[in-house]
């Protein structure tokens, strides 16, 4: 029996590829990883384009030690949909480390990533360093700063991935992000907001923190950037967006 | 009108979206960025899925100053297909300022890139610094070099893209690769190297560089990665992979 870790884009449910449908129509079971991301449609959009029904699958079902979801796999085809690509978030090469131990054969259906969509800001992809998250609470929290640091130290480009609670609702603004910079001092550094990326009308804006602070992002969820060192292009591009 | 950028992902034709497949119907001509990738079936496989004739896109038909087909594009609605994700290759960023400098309406479809389906060799995509490629003539090249140094210093996973040439089929190999990282006095570097990822059955292998030389990948294109500071669960997944 095999594992279908199926990634399913960043933006509606029609943003799925033809293999990720042919892997769904052989799958007993489709779970959907929901707490890590969210979607522009509702699951029963999926539902209906993908005719088969979806079960929620939380934070719970996924990292648990009692691998109820692997241990389905290894009796039926189960389909496990990921929003984004397979493994952009961390997490699932732990439930891949599992499946792999409990020798469950794994198909991995890739698609696109906010870490590769990012490139339509037009800063270089070959030219970002590590990639950060900003946490809701994040009063007292260095990390993310201290990547910014590095990253700018190397002349690379940092995205900031924005903090979010699916079972609340609740999603990290640009300007959140914004307000974190303000408290290391960085209100005057260029940054790059988005939101609705991978989406037919995403919503990018560059410009000075300070700035930025006075735009209000209609959709999510939404990202920071903050280039690093510019070439010429990439500067000219980032024009287009003030 | 609309240019339409349409990532078709990484392996075959049916890597393709659903919303990529719609915005497709809508052009009166489709062209396929053919020099930066390849894909693992040839085009008619493309034009029988699509419905359309592919027009070949060169290197010369994207990067030169008349636009010939950007030109096209203010009469028609136009897609451009790109292996992997749209903006995965730098010089795609430079045709999207001249589309907008014409005022020419640009609708990006995404999809897979290898940036994020390294993913699946389980370091950490947040823990990646700078990108690198490997160009064919490597004597005296330190480019790639100094990316490696610099993102080891600072902890980082360093993912070389390797050289290839689509005029006369030739595509540089993982082995190329470690013989350059040989060079560099680095034979003892535990590395990863992967063919066909995104594809149903990637091939991929981790171990020292002197060792990995021993193993021929059978697919292309083929990517190399150097570890950074491993996490114990990255250590983990390349166990998988040895």
């Amino acid at each position: 029996m095999v594992l279908y870790l199926i990634g399913i884009g960043l933006n509606n449910e029609k943003d799925i590829t033809l293999n990720g449908l042919d892997a769904i129509k052989k799958c007993s079971k489709v779970y959907l990883e929901y707490y890590t991301s969210k979607l522009d449609c509702n699951i029963k959009n999926l539902e209906k384009l993908y005719k088969k029904k979806i079960h929620i699958a939380d934070r719970e079902l996924i990292e648990n030690d009692e691998d109820i979801l692997l241990n389905e796999a290894k009796k039926k085809n189960i389909a496990l949909l990921i929003i984004g690509d397979v493994f952009s978030a961390t997490t699932h090469i732990n439930f891949l480390i599992r499946a792999k131990k409990l020798r469950i054969e794994v198909v991995v259906v890739n698609n696109a990533s906010i870490i590769s969509a990012v490139g339509i800001v037009g800063l270089e992809l070959y030219k970002y360093g590590k990639i950060t998250s900003i946490p809701f609470e994040n009063k007292n929290v260095k990390t993310p700063y201290d990547a910014l640091k590095s990253n700018l130290k190397n002349d690379l480009h940092t995205l900031f991935l924005l903090d979010l609670d699916i079972t609340k609702n609740k999603f990290m603004t640009v300007n959140d992000a914004i307000k974190y910079l303000f408290e290391q001092g960085m209100e005057d550094r260029l940054c790059v907001g988005c939101s609705a990326l991978g989406s037919e009308k995403p919503e990018i804006k560059s410009g000075k923190a300070k700035n930025l602070l006075e735009y209000k992002f209609k959709k999510y969820p939404q990202c920071l950037i903050v280039p690093g060192k510019l070439h010429f292009i990439e500067e000219e591009t980032l024009n287009l967006y003030k």
